[in-house]
């Protein structure tokens, strides 16, 4: 197991720097977080992810935690890593210690988009916005034969895990639950951007999701005012939610939340931390 | 004007110490804050708040920042910080970049309680908990005449300020409100202790303000599932409300949110955002 040492470190460097200095200002101690580089065959390029662990209690050194990823980590990150922090304070309790696995992008069309398609919102070609798009599955393959492993190798993990993204990364998250169902046991998908390709992912539902089926999953998806209410956006959002519905799978425990006062860039704010609450609503903090 | 100079040595130092050496991980580069150490002769002890400062754009050196003041700073300084940081991206640009200052406790119901009572929320005395209560005005002397001219000299500060608590920090706001309006523009008020001393502060509202007087000032108060929908915390809330609604103020532009799903710890991560939302409702971001 690897620690975290090289805040350490710099504290110690930095103290000793400081020696003998009367100072009336210090660096403000954020509880640490790491960025891990991996070599992905897979997608032919190094990547980079940041990574929140919980303290680990003196008293239960050996203790475990389940894994949230998280899409575009670049944006969300921080957010995550502290609400993760703090919800699971001892005076919270809300949920339990979880490690923050944070993934910025480096091409996120070609990652985060499920087919390949240059059409834009409006049905319009856009090639240079959506060349290259379609890559999904195999960033999907990325995540569960590279990353996954090397976060099991490294960090104290359970094996319950947590798949959140936003927008394109909403799409992946709802993607990943339909063609790979048990890489993660609860998914998150914040304004998932159902329009792509003509709602392919919509179509994807409706013919993968046989009636009456069990699917043992927890999922949140969500939307903002992208549009109003009678747009094209929201009115996916609904028709998902409506298949969902319609489909009576055994075993699932979804949450539609519609947040009219947000934008597209507000709205995770408070989608994220409504959907860890929704997750974990049913969570033991006895146990 | 001083500037953030030691998470940089510090990343100095740490570059230097690494240098040569392969790591797989780095320290994940959280936007710096520092904590800065007052002497305040007023509580007669040196207190340490914790800062957070935009980062100044290169082409606007001498750009200006609201700031916010934030008590129970030990919970909710990180929240808080990233809130600001995030809104006001220039992707999301939801609020202005605003420094925030976490004040973290050292005596919390000295500081943190109007008047000196040992009564608990039923009504029952419990002097090992509430005993040195009642210091508020005094801790509120020293924010205004100690730390706001501190925060004022040594950062890129405008006029514009708003106070945030929780609990007996919600409390604080609304004494600061009643008794020293023009301290802040704007107050949160997330949760406020208005069971202290046989509805203290409520009397206070419904005897300090004036019908249809002038108080041009925002205002954000909210409760989470303190006790349900039928307890006197709740109750408490709603005859704020009333009061205020029946004093028709001149100026004054407030809400106020009920969370029922949430408790009197996990309230203040969507009540903080749900504040800030409203405060800046009608920011206008191309000005």
């Amino acid at each position: 197991m690897k620690l975290l040492t090289y805040q350490w470190l710099t504290s110690l460097l930095l103290l000793l720097a400081l020696r003998g200095q009367a100072q009336p200002t210090q660096p403000y101690p954020y509880p640490p977080s790491e960025v891990l580089t991996i070599h992905s065959k897979l997608l032919n390029e190094d990547r980079q992810v940041y990574v929140h662990c919980p303290k680990v209690d003196s008293a239960n050194v050996n203790q475990r935690f389940p894994v949230l990823y998280l899409l575009d980590g670049d944006n969300h990150f921080q957010l995550l890593a502290e609400y993760v922090e703090y919800l699971s304070r001892p005076d919270v309790l809300a949920m339990p210690k979880t490690i923050v696995i944070g993934i910025p992008n480096t091409s996120r069309t070609r990652d985060l988009t499920p087919t390949n398609s240059i059409m834009n919102f409006e049905g319009k070609p856009d090639s240079s916005s959506y060349k290259g798009s379609g890559g999904n599955e195999n960033f999907l393959q990325f995540i569960a034969t590279e990353l996954m492993p090397r976060i099991d190798k490294t960090y104290q993990t359970t094996s319950y895990r947590i798949f959140a993204g936003h927008s394109f990364g909403g799409l992946s998250s709802l993607n990943c639950l339909l063609t790979h169902p048990n890489l993660f046991d609860a998914y998150m998908a914040v304004s998932p951007s159902l329009w792509w390709d003509r709602e392919y992912l919509l179509k994807l539902t409706a013919e993968k999701v046989k009636t009456g089926s069990t699917l043992r999953k927890t999922l949140f998806f969500s939307d903002g005012n992208e549009g109003g209410v009678n747009s094209f956006f929201h009115k996916h959002l609904l028709k998902l939610e409506a298949t969902l519905a319609k489909k009576k799978l055994k075993g699932l425990t979804y949450r539609y939340n519609h947040y009219p006062t947000e934008t597209h860039m507000t709205e995770p704010v408070v989608a994220y931390f409504d959907a860890l609450r929704f997750i974990f609503k049913d969570w033991d903090k006895h146990r």
